[in-house]
């Protein structure tokens, strides 16, 4: 039996990393990967006829509710990488997707699964997915789709660090949604600089639950476990809008 | 005698507009258009050896003090623009820098004019302009640099709209310096949604007074200036740190 999803169609492009998609060490930053990540699902879905149009006039709108993010190496500054996505799988309800970030030799620098579900645009509820949705990336009709790693559950304790963010006018972007890519901004941010600058992100395990809101106020809390292992270090995440839970994050980190 | 800055070399490239530069209405955000001139002029600069750190082995970094922007119509979503960027002129203390910014016709889009400084990196002092550091640009010499547009001068008013924001680390780009687009983010998100969405942007004029840093919060006001016209109105903008001005702004605007 093939590997699932090895039949589906793989688009792929080339970005180059500009200055305002790092951060101030010349790293790509995780909302930049996640962004260019998504760039090429929606390029792949444009070019197959699967435009946000098309989609919407299905009564439905994606959302993703999962991530697993596997860093070799952050791309940087002005380097120029190869996006590459397909649409592996789906069953009634959930879609598997992946995607490729490789540098310039083909080298592996990223690789990220993915969990979609459709969402009524009336309803706001799942709703299952309709075939002709999915038909043209040849994505493979299964029962079983990965299952992505669960963040830990967030807890809070004396030592967590929190920081307010409001969500601003500029984070919807033209999909009328709030780019779940800022996210990351906020979640990272918490973390002290001290900590952003001499630690590298390898993995990423992120589960989002309520959607948030322009104007909303929403709080970023992290804390960062205590570890045996000098060299690794795992960071657990949580937003929250008042007491809803809006998502949750596991990052494993290397101490450079 | 020729216009100023007619012998200076001229720098281009292409950009496509993604999804995560533009607002939820399509258009570019006005932090996009600035980050992009900035991405053509840095391509300029480093095409011509007079990269960030051959600026810094002499021992200052560019600072911009002002920038005056014309916004014939802003790019939208998946539209592929060309950067056009001059180092036009230059006196013994400040250098003024043209970008253009045009459609696939060659239609011009936007055109951003521009006044620069260098800081010593020890003394933070604005210091002569080294000509080692613009002649690659075949800038002209000149006594005299066009003044650009001062901005309004804001003043508090009973129906001030003021939010505060706080640096965030992914605000500071590689460059180690809060990368000042993002003053246009906060800008207009102390706007309302409602005239963000029936609102052009035409021309703005901005005033940089006094860096912000990380972990700074900053307090952006705006002022809706009464008009008597109906198809334009002009918006007054400050950043402040305490008691200090940061920047100001006065932002001209067409109702949609």
């Amino acid at each position: 039996m093939a590997a699932l999803g090895a039949q589906a169609k793989v688009f792929t492009e080339e970005h180059r990393l500009t200055y305002y998609e790092c951060d101030r060490t010349g790293r790509a930053t995780l909302s930049t990967l996640i962004n260019i990540a998504i760039l090429g699902s929606q390029d792949q879905s444009d070019d197959l006829g699967l435009t946000t149009d098309f989609v919407q006039q299905h009564g439905v709108g994606w959302v993703v509710t999962q991530y697993s993010i596997n860093v070799t190496r952050m791309p940087h500054l002005d380097e120029v990488v190869t996006i590459a996505v397909r649409g592996s799988a789906y069953n009634p309800y959930f879609a598997f997707r992946e995607f490729w970030i490789r540098d310039g030799a083909g080298n592996e620098l990223a690789y990220i699964t993915s969990i979609w579900v459709t969402m009524s645009q009336t309803t706001r509820r799942i709703v299952k997915i309709d075939p002709v949705l999915v038909a043209p990336y040849a994505s493979e009709a299964t029962k079983r789709i990965p299952r992505l790693p669960r963040p830990i559950s967030f807890e809070t304790t004396p030592t967590t660090i929190s920081k307010p963010y409001q969500v601003r006018f500029f984070d919807i972007d033209p999909n009328r949604h709030v780019n779940n890519a800022h996210y990351f901004d906020w979640l990272l941010d918490t973390l002290p600089a001290e900590f952003l600058l001499t630690h590298d992100l390898k993995h990423v395990d992120v589960r989002y639950e309520n959607e948030v809101k322009y104007g909303h106020t929403v709080i970023a809390e992290v804390n960062i476990l205590p570890t045996d292992e000098s060299q690794l270090v795992t960071t657990s995440h949580r937003i929250r809008l008042g007491d809803e839970k809006c998502c949750e994050v596991t990052i494993q980190w290397e101490t450079i």
